[in-house]
């Protein structure tokens, strides 16, 4: 049997243990030394060199989304192979990879299907600082790993490709979802991370006029760079009435709903038109209803589709080439870099939106 | 210029004038002798062989969806070419011809979008018995006819494919929206005409299990004859929790709300499965609202898509395929005939669902 | 680490080697005894109860498909599971199951992209009696098991499922792959085993006439069993002709060739109506070659689309739920069975296309 | 009924003939003095401000596409409106449109089935300059007007649209067609006008690495401009070698065909991955043929699909809309301008590709 390969630090003792970023309760995380995993069958170990912080993180922190106490978060890896456990061909130790936020493990039933980010069940595909040890950390154990590295070419660093994992490949996914088509009209609905990486997915895709939703001028700002032509400011003006006027009273024809609340669904439902799509990347929380007159009682041929961030290493790949070809740059929205030793602090800025942050890139 | 076509009688001066059912305010309907319409350019008039009652008539009737006191009702047409004004070619007075309940001009932009049934706006295919007069009469103006009148074959007769016209078109959209695979599972709620049609539509797309969700048990009983295998009366069971059950906990891939309430809407939310489309028929009143649990906050990578009966010749030449073609027979709906004189008393029996109607034949 | 699970006969010496066909080289196949397969980490064992015999066995035995000397043949396995390695989980030794003729990795690029059938490159997810040992034996290892065994309901005897591993899966890609609109006219030239499959598949699908396109009569007579309203044969009438006059000149939305021929391949196109799509089954050997004038000179709008077996657990329990629930049976198509001692004897028969043989049903 | 409006000039008798391009037989064209259309019901006459020749106009006067001797060519019109007839909805008597190449009617079967370029029959939505008078003339009598014109909003300049009508509505469909997806790898064989066009399209619709092939060194470095970031020059290196290589062994998801030839064709095939699809844009003359084993002997589940240039007024709003949005930008392809009274010199350069002439933009 294939034995297992690793980097030398460990087969040579010198490393036992690692620091990571646990989770023990609500709004209790903090720095710990925690054991470095070790791959089963099919698994790799890769030692992270770069990670970040999601939204998704500051509502398991603030007690919103329940994940198990102990559990080390983040969902968004770049690293080297460490280590590689019989059963994983094709890979070197010491290779760089991108890792993304779903790990598929690509034989279930549902990933047959084409449901990856659904494997073995809702959200199931989800597993990195949900259901097993995530990225916040020195070291991170990759499940199906044959189904999940994907290589990181040497012209591109870290800092290139890092946010591929989950907000690119989330924010593009509306575009994909919604089977825009060239020439659309789009309005997206909040430019955060994701909104803003939505508004990138629906330039690449080929849409006509992009309306940005925002009132943040940082976020505005980004939003025009990513490729919105007008940002409205739902604050300043009735963003249906502008939006409706914007598109000489057609409406949008994908409305992308970024945020996850009753009124930016609901809105993005109201600039929509005839056969339109509404393409939803949001996590609500709270009850959500569907505004009848908009929805024209049912008869309006609409679609609401919503997406959980693609993952698995083809999916990758492919975003990773996007990069490379110059199709697409993320690096400014790195508005912030600390040390793995620090991330907590990075957990505030990020948390209080403080001095213009968008994404924050952790270092271990 | 080419010359108008028409029948004998009336240019021979014969009739003038017809019957046809008028809505003349809230539970207010009667027949009345109206004039005979004339086409203009691009019209055509057919001479009506027979019509039906849809359940969308009550709704206007008992004042739930508004439309101009005035109206003749009706939208589900087979009748004769009577006149032909210049403008249409390829058909000839004395054809025997159905049209859609939708008439698509096939020239705004949202035609050309292939958004046909949304024509020159919301809703805006549907014209018979809503913007224009209707077909509960002796004869009808067919607007756009180059793009709505399709021929009969001589092998079909009338009730062969009145039901063609709309209940058939929405029902079989249901699983075409939601572009059911071979060996889907579907849930249909609701074994009305447009729910028994739906499950009719599942089985000719190519579904594994089909079940139905009806408490009345000779809806039960015709759902069955569509195609469901399983009928489930969720007045007896918790028709979740039996679903569940009956798919392993799979849920369906589709299913289809054919009712248009609230209850039906989250059933079919609350049995689909992760990457599952929801097909709605309904015609919603109310406010809808989405459960949060199994819409998984958004990260289910579910689809809900609306449709409205999709309309126009090429449409109707294709159903009326199936039908010639032996793939489906829909005349055992037709659970009642009256004449055009007596379609007073139709209303009653159909809006009172007395007597295990399903669809009623008028024939004027 | 979970120990290997094994039926008792081998765990308790009884049973070391097996009975299989293996090929020699071109015209060389003959029943040996072989060691029974030991599966290796994320791999089981099969006892095969039922299998047969494909075209694609008889191009490999005539020299036309070249693979290694020394190989089992056979693609197409139905049996109980033997023994489990390592690595696989949900299964338990003694459950019955069917594994496809294409059995996909999952956690490839291609197989990641959805081209399951190409798992890992070219043709790739073909591995039984192509890269590795194949079904006509007593016992089969199945690789990536995890993907790839879908188990058979108690109510299903292996007689029901057998045709789904290959000819079913591949026949009603077809219709899947050309995307079959409900309505549409088809048509299927040549109605062999697959061919038979395609015209059941397109059924399944929701076409409205179907004509099949076959000289030989016993064959026409299975042609109208699954599915063709109208059966042509060439020897007879011109076939364009012949359905360009059913089709009323419009020509076919879809035209599936399942053969594998010029002649096939050619006349598809010239049936086929502007902007439909000819979905192609059949293994090519020789040049082929498009005519110019019914490809309207590649101005048609015409779509040409190929489809190898699709595989995977998933499809293949899909195909078996469409047998459970009543819409297909193929049973009829097992018009000969022979014992797994006889199996060369099947070959000729089969080969010589003797007595009226669609499939033969090899017992183990 | 309503009444036919026009411009002054016209109706003032000031003008009653114009100048046209009128084909006459085998190398023969020639500018001449014919009657200014009269629009019937349902059309409209434009004057025309800008136009173009197209590669298939020179297919035409070589007689290698046969059209009627006496026929205006031309197919590519941006102009003013001059005369209404009844029936057309929507527009006055000179606002400035655009009508695309195709000039679908919207209401026949194959339009209504969404194949409103082959309106009517195989390739019937192409009629100027082809079944009907065309655009290289000072008026334009426009059909199924209602559904054709898209008016040109004030801040676009002719130049801005003029190539829309065709070369870029029919580049860009090749990636539309072959449903490219986010990150695609394609190659695009030939960079003249419409492989050009093919390129811009793969990049608005998302692709990764863009390959294009072409030797002219003009047109390599517009190729760059339209989004190729490798161009091959197929007479100096093994092109399909050299794709596999730049691909890494993968191939390409997308090959675009944009010359009409069977070396092009054949490459397009070799370099195609397993599940990729070549997208066709070239008109062929002579025999095509399918190498085997490129195309996997019909087992790589390939894809070849064409397009006939999409036209109708939504898909010149939609491309209107994308240059005004400033997502691309063809004006640098009109090298040449010639006002219509020069027109037969402009057909020699363009003929003979003198001076780097990519499109010659011909002013009436």
């Amino acid at each position: 049997m294939q034995a297992t390969q690793t980097e030398k630090q460990v087969r040579h003792g010198k490393a036992r243990s690692m620091k990571a970023l646990v989770f023990r309760g609500k709004h209790q995380i903090g720095l710990e030394e925690v054991p470095i995993p070790r791959p089963g069958y099919g698994e790799v170990v890769i030692r992270v060199t770069l990670t970040t912080i999601c939204g998704t993180d500051l509502h398991i922190v603030r007690g919103e989304y329940p994940v198990k106490p102990g559990l080390i978060l983040g969902h968004e890896p770049v690293g080297v192979i460490h280590e590689i456990a019989p059963g994983v061909t094709g890979y070197k130790v010491g290779e760089r990879v991108l890792v993304g936020a779903i790990t598929p493990c690509g034989q279930c039933n549902l990933c047959l299907s084409g449901n990856w980010s659904q494997c073995g069940g809702p959200i199931g595909g989800w597993k990195f600082g949900n259901t097993i040890h995530g990225a916040q950390a020195e070291y991170l154990l990759v499940p199906h790993a044959q189904a999940n590295l994907a290589k990181i070419p040497d012209n591109l660093a870290d800092e290139h490709v890092v946010l591929l994992a989950d907000i690119a490949s989330t924010g593009f996914s509306a575009a994909e979802s919604a089977d825009l088509k060239l020439g659309d009209t789009v309005a997206v609905f909040a430019q955060g991370p994701i909104g803003l990486c939505a508004t990138a997915g629906a330039r690449l895709k080929g849409a006509g006029l992009i309306i940005g939703v925002e009132s943040d001028p940082v976020r505005q700002e980004f939003a025009r760079s990513m490729g919105a032509q007008v940002v409205v400011n739902h604050e300043k003006v009735d963003v249906v009435e502008e939006i409706q006027r914007l598109t000489h009273r057609r409406g949008v024809d994908v409305a992308i709903e970024a945020l996850g609340t009753q009124a930016t669904f609901e809105n993005a439902l109201k600039v929509l038109r005839p056969g339109g799509t509404l393409s939803s990347l949001g996590v609500y929380s709270g009850k959500l209803s569907v505004p009848l007159e908009p929805f024209a009682a049912g008869l309006g041929d609409h679609k609401i589709v919503t997406t959980l961030c693609p993952g698995g290493k083809e999916r990758m790949r492919r975003l990773i080439e996007l990069v490379e070809r110059g199709r697409v740059d993320l690096r400014m929205l790195l508005t912030h870099q600390f040390a793995l030793d620090n991330i907590v602090e990075a957990y505030e800025l990020f948390g209080e939106r403080r001095d213009g942050v968008i994404k924050v890139a952790i270092k271990p």
